[in-house]
């Protein structure tokens, strides 16, 4: 049989292994047929979890391996002691053309620093970035860099916008993408020198997308622009930030549902758009940091995530393969490199 | 009558002007006796809606000008040409001792150049931060900076670690406030140098807190500190983040009970408690922005606030004036500067 895709699976990242990782991948060959699953990790481990699902058997092959990247150890450890590791094996698959993409739930730097240094990044890429999707009063909105580069300079950012853009554009449908810096202001003078250098690079290259100007923390969840494009550490900060408001939101909701009888009364009749608006922002909708910027695709799952969340990293993964967006990033690198403002721009 | 307090009032910035800081000078004055307000601004329409406060009038004077800083000025521009402004006057009634401390819900940048420029530091402050009051599952949470200073070294990272425990002790009443720096992980090893040098200062040093290490966003809400450190760029986009989760969770609620029938009944049922809840993350109750570590008390009020944010702002200063927040900080600092550990620390 001749699969479209083949996924290299880390089952022995996150908290739960091949408990999750198993469970998940069953459900993406459930709904996308013709994928084949390289299942590395301790066979003993993961076999009695295949065990249930036979169809995955059929799709999908274990490679054994007792060695683990701890979530514990520094990127720098991984990469000297993590030979042989279910991470290493899987990222080597991709690289050696076995598998076109691979996902881990496991350690995010050791992860990053392994796919950079097997996968190398893409002709013109100076760096890769991590990328996600965080939901907007608009729809969703693709955020990167997540925490790959805790400084970038300005034309590592250009990089990161057309990375973005190619992504909302191939994957996500959006015909001309709407991309934004994210800075204190949205006036031209803000920010840091990297960011207005970067500013005037976009505004005066052709990409993939449509550069907007800069754009402030709350444009993020109004969906002001369809990619915002910033350093590691912010968008990292950002993310988090977030992540803790969506909870506090929703625990001072479920405090307000238990506040009284009318309150969970209230609550009863009105559970079933609750749990609507709940789905809308569920994070395991959301789950899946895309490295965007390598020879390879790769997808790090939180290392909490369930089933479901899972899942939708492993979507991920199958969507960035099916699309081919490394070929097209590929390609809008090389015509923006060819851009004379852009060269005059860099070297400035 | 001798007041205890007397704050100068920039009645001419924001959205609404005097519409809104008169209706809230007036509101603090039937809370807080004692107090007398300095109202600066155009006379014509400041007394139409100071007449409609008999109380105001007997604790109030206005001083007219016609001259105002626009909220485009850049504060470069707002330095040269500001002289007799309604905002300039108002700091330098705290300059010169007239008033204790200053509200203005005008432009930002325009506040800040203008504080410093008049106002100057603390003995041994080198920036001043803007600092705010963020709802958490615990309580609340001190942060800063939020946008005064876009990067900051290690010893400016560290004055903020005072100001915050200072104000988090003082004003807010906590023994041994907990401060945490704001950072991409808990590890050591992680973020930028100058978080890292941060952090063995603040380790090393006795301050009025305690130095807990790195946190990330979402400890922000999780109240996991008292005190949030970090510099101006990413507290500002961390605070617009969390106003634009905060708005899309309220978006995504009213859009859920206006969904059916029986989550209209649902909402209907449960309003009070929905009507608390909301209470607790209403953003007036967290409105105003400190400027900390001057000679002298500042408070940015935000543009588009009512009466009730507004009335948050002037309360904001007025517990820093009367708990002497800024002799509590130069004592702290003078401290700081004759400990051993940290002049090395510095020096390095």
């Amino acid at each position: 049989m001749t699969y479209r895709q083949i996924i290299a699976l880390d089952a022995m990242g996150g908290d739960f292994g091949p408990q999750v990782m198993i469970p998940a991948a069953a459900n993406v060959l459930s709904k996308m047929e013709s994928t084949r699953f390289l299942i590395y990790g301790d066979q003993k481990k993961i076999e009695p979890v295949l065990n249930e699902y036979p169809e995955l058997i059929r799709h999908s092959e274990i490679h054994h391996t007792d060695i683990v990247i701890s979530s514990h150890d520094k990127p720098s450890v991984a990469l000297r002691n993590g030979k042989g590791s279910s991470m290493r094996l899987a990222i080597e698959a991709v690289k050696d053309g076995t598998a076109n993409g691979i996902v881990s739930a496991g350690n995010t730097g050791a992860l990053m620093a392994m796919s950079k240094l097997l996968l190398k990044c893409l002709p013109g890429i100076t760096r890769p970035a991590i990328a996600s999707v965080m939901p907007s009063e608009k729809g969703k909105t693709v955020v990167l860099d997540l925490g790959a580069n805790l400084a970038c300079d300005a034309e590592v950012l250009t990089q990161f916008a057309v990375l973005g853009a190619v992504y909302a554009r191939v994957v996500r449908g959006v015909g001309t993408p709407t991309v934004g810096l994210l800075n204190v202001g949205t006036e031209e003078m803000k920010g840091h020198e990297e960011l207005r250098a970067a500013a005037r690079i976009l505004s005066s290259v052709s990409f993939p997308g449509k550069y907007e100007g800069f754009i402030e923390g709350d444009d993020i969840t109004k969906g002001t622009v369809d990619v915002v494009v910033t350093d590691g550490f912010t968008g990292n900060v950002a993310l988090k930030t977030a992540e803790g408001v969506g909870k506090l939101s929703k625990h001072f909701l479920t405090d307000a549902f238990k506040s009284s009888p009318w309150a969970m009364l209230g609550y009863f009749l009105a559970r079933g758009a609750i749990n609507r608006m709940k789905d809308k922002v569920d994070p395991r909708k959301y789950n899946g940091g895309m490295f965007l910027g390598l020879n390879g695709v790769c997808v790090k799952s939180h290392g909490g995530s369930d089933v479901m969340g899972t899942e939708n990293a492993i979507l991920m993964a199958y969507d960035l393969v099916r699309n081919n967006f490394n070929q097209r990033v590929a390609d809008e690198i090389e015509q923006l490199m060819s851009q004379e403002s852009f060269v005059s721009a860099v070297g400035m």
